[in-house]
């Protein structure tokens, strides 16, 4: 999923992209670009305690990150089994730390969307996979809307 | 799913069971039942406006419903789009009131759960139904628990 | 508290700002503005039905207000009383149309802040009300980062 | 406030209660016990990682305590600043476990409450201490419902 978000954003040209798994992201990572999609698989309806620990531990740029945007995405193994609560927990954490969030209106097919962010049950097919490109190109609409790049 | 709800909790032998539509809701209700399901298409992410006026306009039993037990379900139109942020939102107004409330672990199917309550994309399908019975299930089980019946 | 978010957004210059009770609110309301600040008293930890059927009926705009910046108010009866409940799920509406959402990492006071927008138990002090204006500010600079005025 | 919650619940003849730090918290202190209040401070709007973890990592139990009730308590550093959020993470954990949870309709002190748990903001009050107290006792009355006790 965090590859077809980073195919969206890169399909609009002149969009530099960055994947970082949560082992290697650093504070900085967060001041360093304009978007950030943040991903998760869904634990106890909510992000792992490993994306909570890199939320926790970059507070040296808690407060610093007003201009940037960002958005959710997570998978669960059912549905009704939390990956909108997943995302909620993320869009949450990032409104905490000043940055602006969004959802999706789109529908990336009938019955798939992203309203929260974009989810998928198990393996995500087709549908959910062009719901993350859908996501990936919303950010950086957003991004380009506030940067006046 | 209400009758889903209804036929997973009549499927306990010397249950009970009463179906209201919103619209013909009355505070009592809550009163009355030791077990309460409440559903919601999702509208916004939330219960509907005429659920949250029910929950807004039965203040006279607020605070006096502790001993009851409540859960949750919903459809939306996409996966993505808000089925369990609605379950959450009624589960937290049923907090609100002083009620227990819970989640169902069991999957009905594989990639079919409830754990914020039961959720369908659209019309629900066999699979989705089948959460919707252990919901109601689960509902009579926590109630005789409660009130050792 | 509205009245403080307003003259909070008024004190930066050049800002037009309209007042609506949720009553005269209209659908067009949304669209029209390029920020919208909106609050509602507790009840049952979300926002009041009338705010809800507002969201509900405001459809026509539903999906077109990508463009537009959102943040939330709410008071409650008693801390620990749902005001920030309130919050997120005026925050979760305006996320499901579409809208970026925002919180203010600020302290207004020590002890008094706005990460999910201003709140206030019972009638606002003079520091949960510079916490609504503080919020109002933070609106119009969002708003000017991405309309580019 | 953990203290506090024990002593409300001690204040019921016959009630044993355990004080566990998170760093000493196992999978079966889940199973052990009939009812369990965890608290967090308010970190990012949700619990600690590490309170994250202990919930991650006690999969051994989950789905295996349907009997038992929860509830919640936090602190933060400001009113608005999250505290209602981290109970609300905590009470989403223990729906997703299985478990029954509730918040509590009464105020300790006029304005102080804990619907969603008890909160705090700061070094908690005596007030905030006695809404502590007065969860820790519904705990016990929950509970006792239950296990017929």
């Amino acid at each position: 999923m965090a590859e077809a978000v980073a195919a969206g954003a890169r399909s609009t040209e002149g969009t530099d992209v960055t994947l970082r798994h949560v082992d290697d992201a650093q504070p900085n990572d967060l001041l360093e670009h304009d978007g950030i999609a943040v991903g998760s698989p869904t634990w106890c309806g909510l992000m792992t305690w490993k994306l909570k620990k890199f939320f926790d531990e970059s507070t040296s740029v808690w407060g610093k990150v007003e201009d940037k945007v960002g958005c959710a995405f997570s998978t669960s193994a059912g549905i009704g089994g939390g990956n909108e609560m997943t995302c909620l927990s993320i869009l949450g954490a990032m409104i905490n730390y000043g940055m602006l969030v969004f959802g999706v209106t789109d529908y990336s097919a009938p019955g798939v969307t992203a309203h929260y962010g974009a989810v998928a049950v198990g393996k995500p097919g087709e549908e959910e996979l062009a719901a993350c490109r859908i996501l990936g190109q919303k950010l950086v609409q957003h991004v380009r809307r506030i940067s006046g790049k």
